[in-house]
């Protein structure tokens, strides 16, 4: 386990170099601007879960490695600008992201709503760009899945639930819980392990299967991590979520139970990969990765 | 010239509700949630010129209006997440749009966050429905042009310019001004005109340099109406670009002289769009409209 481990995180560490490469070089070729500055700064570092999630299973589909690093750098492009915003003052007011200040700390308020504005645009341009995805029906119908995975039925949705769970009276339940991780994590997730298929042009059910688990236990222990990591090591502040009454499993059933639900749901996750045999091996590896990762 | 403008008002108003009958439809097909309501409160009133602009092209391109009504409405939302944006209290604070209170006044500032997120996210997916234009190449190739136009580049980017130019010590000169300008509001006017030609499969060039000039000339009558205009005429806040020291044309040459300005760009608005003879007299008539609009 200890090896396969050190295996996976190398080829995770390998995977977000290519992904960081090929951001680097969409942004090096953006006007020079006011908000060039902040963009490159909220694109420095991450695991690049999502991206990978794309690379790898597009790679298990044999589609060819430049078309899934558009659909890799476009997620990582969405989900930094969801990064961006909910860190504002008015969302989860948070000063630190991946151990650095984050964009309102350190330009402003109105500098962190464009660069997350900005960055939505980009990751839709980089997706569309013929350059990416040559055929259109495909490069069409991936971007007009993450618009839906990204909006109102998706990502956003899923962060106005929520912040609005803070402030309810009413306790969540664990199906409230579930339905906005659902929203707002798993979207994005899934989105990312879909695209492999998509691009292919096979189903994707095993693999929306295998995300849809993956999302839930990703976000479980994000929230295990919040209510046992430290500031230093996660790179963003910890306790955050139990502070601001956050709708967590982790609030509602304990650590332990939480625990329970997350090793469940690998399992599930894992079961989903059976028809892929050996060929899902790192996206197995993926699972037990997120379940017991530190930060 | 007093008749033709009553035709011209009579022709918007008609083009205009068939656009929000789209949009409402398209409204009335998202999952209720805590962002409907502001949503929908979003996208009431509203003059729909972006959105004129793309049917009305499309019309003297001999476009189906179904698919130039998936531009439209994708415009329109995209324009109604640039207000909300906009209002907000780190960007230009306005507690009042198209006479009515703003997102954050009337719910709160995470709520109008979203909310312009989401609606981003939904004009995507507008534009990128196959029953909207159903050929992926022409529906891509927009949507990639509207990310293009949206982002760093176009109206994201001249809004932080827009924002900076407040705490610039160096006055801005008029090329400042206008690049400012071609791109906050010039780069979504010009999209939706040349929408019409794209999804005809014709030059976009005339439209083109119609849609240049008219944007400047609309973002000068809408300098001119801060100018002299009072608040219950606008339905926002009148004189806050002067309080807030913003840079525009009017600012620095003075009423008069802004007002030759947008004479002149009317002009050669309507110089561009000769090629089409009669058949652009809505397109002509929508110059003067903008020019001597009274909100």
């Amino acid at each position: 386990m200890h090896d396969t481990q050190l295996t996976f995180r190398d080829y995770l560490r390998t995977t977000a170099q290519t992904i960081d490469s090929a951001i680097q070089r969409r942004l090096s070729s953006l006007p020079d601007g006011q908000l060039s500055g902040p963009i490159n700064h909220t694109l420095k570092g991450g695991k690049r879960m999502r991206g990978f999630l794309a690379m790898e299973s597009a790679r298990i589909h044999g589609v060819d490695p430049e078309h899934s690093l558009a659909c890799a750098v476009a997620i990582e492009l969405i989900h930094a600008y969801s990064l961006v915003h909910d860190d504002l003052p008015c969302m989860d007011d948070d000063p630190l992201r991946r151990g650095q200040p984050t964009v309102h700390v350190k330009w402003d308020e109105a500098t962190a709503v464009l660069v997350g504005d900005a960055l939505q645009s980009l990751a839709f341009e980089v997706l569309l760009d013929p350059a990416g995805i040559p055929d259109a029906d495909l490069r069409s119908n991936l971007a007009l899945s993450l618009a839906q995975r990204s909006g109102v039925a998706g990502m956003a949705g899923g962060q106005a639930l929520d912040i609005s769970a803070e402030s309810d009276r009413d306790p969540p339940t664990v199906e409230d819980i579930l339905e906005l991780q659902r929203l707002k994590t798993g979207a994005l997730i899934v989105w990312s392990a879909a695209s492999g298929p998509i691009l292919a042009r096979e189903d994707p059910a095993a693999m929306l299967a295998y995300a849809e688990a993956l999302g839930v236990a990703y976000q479980v222990a994000d929230d295990l991590l919040d209510h046992t990591g430290n500031t230093q090591q996660l790179g963003k502040t910890a306790g955050k979520d139990a502070e601001a009454g956050k709708a967590t499993l982790v609030g509602l059933l304990g650590g332990s139970r939480a625990r329970e639900w997350a090793d469940a749901l690998a399992a599930k996750a894992l079961d989903a990969l059976k028809p892929y045999g050996d060929r899902a091996h790192m996206l197995a590896e993926a699972i037990a990765f997120t379940v017991r990762r530190k930060r």
